[in-house]
């Protein structure tokens, strides 16, 4: 058996993502790669799973790397599960999720298949990173994306992640030359101040589109969309426990058993 | 204007199903009601948002209540986000999610979307409540639920919740009489031990059901799953910001910039 690592290569834009082929050569480098993606975009997916309906898998050939590759029907998540289960012979020693076209940096965590997929390789105990571009474009300049993913991802290896803890990675969008460094953050408390486009269709019903602005209530400089907005890769550790742990006490103190 | 609290009701198993129609009962003795639900199940669904698609909102009348209600297209998250940005007149006081037909106890939380709209309402800085029911059963009897939904309710009404907190509030499927009260917890560390059902097509293609059971990994008496598991009401403070503060300084030692 090959001593390189195995590596398991996921994303939520679908497995011809211009993100994530550049993900696949990056790992090529590093260790033995399987990609297990979806077979379409997939973005804004959250944490979804498929309990619903039926799960298709087929393995394809996309390019001539010597990576392994399957597309899924399902989601990130789903694809996760089913690498894991169905695909891979022995658990990877990492998965890497990504390169996601468009920030996950704040609180668009949150509403992140390519972190979602990473989230779920971490609740099975595997180390995982996910990466995303602040570029939304397709066709997005990838290139300068390349050292840090390959530092960031060896520096996993070597060093491990604690249990209940996976990477949340952004990446300006700048050439390299103009990046700065990598930055280790805390998420920056923000939200989107959302606008419905309101329609009608030519049947004369109305309908919405989802459209917003991303508002950065932080002023902190060690979060990642300050790292972000000053050239620096930002590293966030994430974690599924979502305990406020702060709260408990207060809540402890209400009036809850007719006390 | 009334001065009565403004409720918005959210669920994501669909504005017929059972469990929120026994959420808005008990709404409609605490304040004026408006309620934003998907037109058909959601579950499963994550923090999904629509972000390719269009959204439709029909205002429906599903039964004789004062309740205000508009079913939606889209997803939970999508759900809140309308509310708030094209139907309600003012910010709620408070939103409620569920009450799910199935646990959302410990590392269910990740998947569901029931928190997720609570989480989204969380987000824009309204008090918000996922409730959940042991049960996946469309007909399971939600009568037990009332007094605890009712008390978590005005509770939360009375006392505010700290910024960036929500709760998750799940309740054994047990009769009344044998609820033994309401505890305040931490989120179990669990997973799920996925199974895949492999099957054939008629046309010979080899598809997948997700399958899978519940692992409890943490004997702590102090989480939710131990609180349900022995018949309380289960309380977790949840929080958005997933930050995990304690390996910031583990990830300072790394070798990020050449150093």
């Amino acid at each position: 058996m090959s001593k390189k690592p195995l590596i398991l290569v996921i994303n939520d834009d679908g497995i011809t993502a211009p993100g994530i082929r550049t993900l696949i050569k990056v790992m090529n480098s590093i260790g033995d790669v399987v990609v297990v993606a979806p077979d379409g975009p997939q973005s804004g997916m959250g944490h979804a799973i498929t309990v619903n309906s039926t799960l298709f898998i087929e393995k394809i050939t996309v390019d001539d790397g010597p990576q392994q590759e399957y597309s899924c029907s399902g989601t990130p998540a789903d694809c996760v599960k089913l690498a894991i289960r169905e695909i891979l012979d022995r658990k990877p020693d990492i998965c890497v999720s990504g390169i996601n076209h468009g920030s996950n940096a704040s609180i668009n965590v949150i509403y992140s298949g390519t972190m979602s997929a990473a989230l779920e390789a971490g609740i099975e105990g595997i180390p995982a990173i996910g990466f995303s571009l602040c570029n939304y474009n397709w066709n997005a300049n990838f290139e300068a994306c390349k050292a840090a993913v390959k530092t960031i991802t060896e520096q996993v290896l070597k060093n491990g992640l604690n249990e209940g803890v996976v990477l949340n990675v952004n990446i300006p969008n700048l050439e390299e030359k103009d990046l700065k460094g990598i930055k280790v953050c805390r998420q920056a408390r923000a939200n989107w101040e959302e606008e419905f486009d309101k329609r009608q269709t030519p049947f004369g019903k109305d309908y919405y589109w989802l459209t917003g602005k991303f508002v950065n209530l932080d002023k902190g400089e060690d979060t990642d969309q300050w790292a972000l907005d000053h050239g620096y890769v930002s590293v966030v550790p994430v974690q599924f426990d979502l305990t406020a742990h702060s709260s408990i006490q207060q809540l402890n103190s209400w009036e809850l058993n007719g006390k």
